[in-house]
């Protein structure tokens, strides 16, 4: 029972979604957790600047270490002994499976920060600084970046982004594929992206942590259709 | 040996310099390596797109095994079980220490990106797209991203940035730090920043590694004196 672990998270956002998938593989049980909302702000109200200065979610913390970063929280539910043998094991012994995992966790990083940039292209830019042809740019970008991706899951050997287990790769890439698709991400115009996607979607860690807004409301917008 | 491992690098490049600490600090030796040249494009030559499709360095690889994202290099050499019992362990054992490795090290993306946003302002955004207001905005987000690192190294308990020993956090946040102060960040307005600094600078795999155009013109540009 992990009753001294607290999370605050917000409902779609990769980052909350990806230490709530690890929690779930690493059967952590009994932690307290609570939405707040970013609508309303709530990710820079004082009891979220209290635990993340950065006022940001998610919010992590067990006892007196702070987690903040998702990728961190992920790591350290997976490798710190108390619940490195609890749940999946999401770390291939194969070397060449386990390189594959890293490389892919962190290029994970990197379509991140390219989606980021073509849907919250307006949050991100004031409105004096604002050009077309950054748009046009960072949705080019996005573009290359996607098809780099339909390329790995064309020749990975297994149904999963690092080879043939479920892995800390899956465990950080899923939230950020079903995040373009959830703003319209054409599944026929990526095939093997919408295979993963529709494979994963039902795996009881992910399932179980479905944005709830989403529930409601499949797709936000048709942004991305033409990506 | 390590004869089926090749590294190609550029100088200075603080994903590059993180690569070659840790293979200092795990003491791999015998692997290919080879300076290549941003000036001259070289990060973009077929030798390097053949390796790293993004044309970014480092590129790296183990026989087929493909790590060129300096993260994943990193924990690789970490954690496969051929170098894990070998040289340095650069991850600790106490669970408080361990936690504040990953958060440190995953916060370190943040000041990379904020650096970057201000070193490279010119490179990042077409000439048609630059704004004074961005330029001040990016120096004040940087300025703050630098006192964050600064409180914490106030209240670590320890000479490293995740504690008492040197570990990944230090691996991955030591090219960071360097490469502000190579870039004018001034050593008194960050007193504990620029203890970190020296006192780190002299460690074998850091002084093995230093960047080689560094050597002969110890600081860049006073580009960062009044961040």
């Amino acid at each position: 029972m992990a009753q001294d672990m607290t999370l605050l998270w917000g409902s779609g956002s990769p980052p909350c979604w990806r230490v709530q998938v690890a929690l779930e593989e690493k059967q952590v049980k009994g932690y307290k957790d609570k939405l707040l909302s970013f609508e309303k702000m709530e990710h820079k109200s004082q009891e979220v600047m209290e635990m993340n200065p950065r006022g940001q979610l998610p919010a992590f913390k067990w006892g007196d270490k702070v987690l903040n970063e998702s990728y961190a929280a992920c790591l350290f539910l997976e490798n710190q002994s108390q619940f490195k043998s609890q749940g999946t094991n999401l770390t291939p012994d194969c070397p060449n499976e386990l390189a594959l995992m890293y490389q892919r966790m962190f290029e994970g990083f990197t379509l991140g920060q390219k989606a980021g940039m073509v849907i919250y292209y307006n949050y991100l830019v004031p409105e004096g600084e604002r050009h077309e042809s950054a748009v046009k740019r960072n949705r080019e970008a996005l573009s290359a970046e996607v098809k780099l991706w339909e390329g790995y899951l064309e020749k990975v050997k297994g149904d999963f982004m690092a080879g043939r287990s479920f892995t800390m790769a899956d465990v950080c890439f899923f939230p950020n594929i079903a995040y373009l698709f959830h703003f319209g991400l054409c599944e026929k115009r990526y095939p093997k992206l919408a295979a993963y996607y529709n494979r994963l979607k039902t795996r009881p860690s992910i399932k179980t942590s479905w944005p709830t807004t989403w529930l409601s409301n499949p797709q936000k917008s048709d942004l991305l259709k033409d990506i």
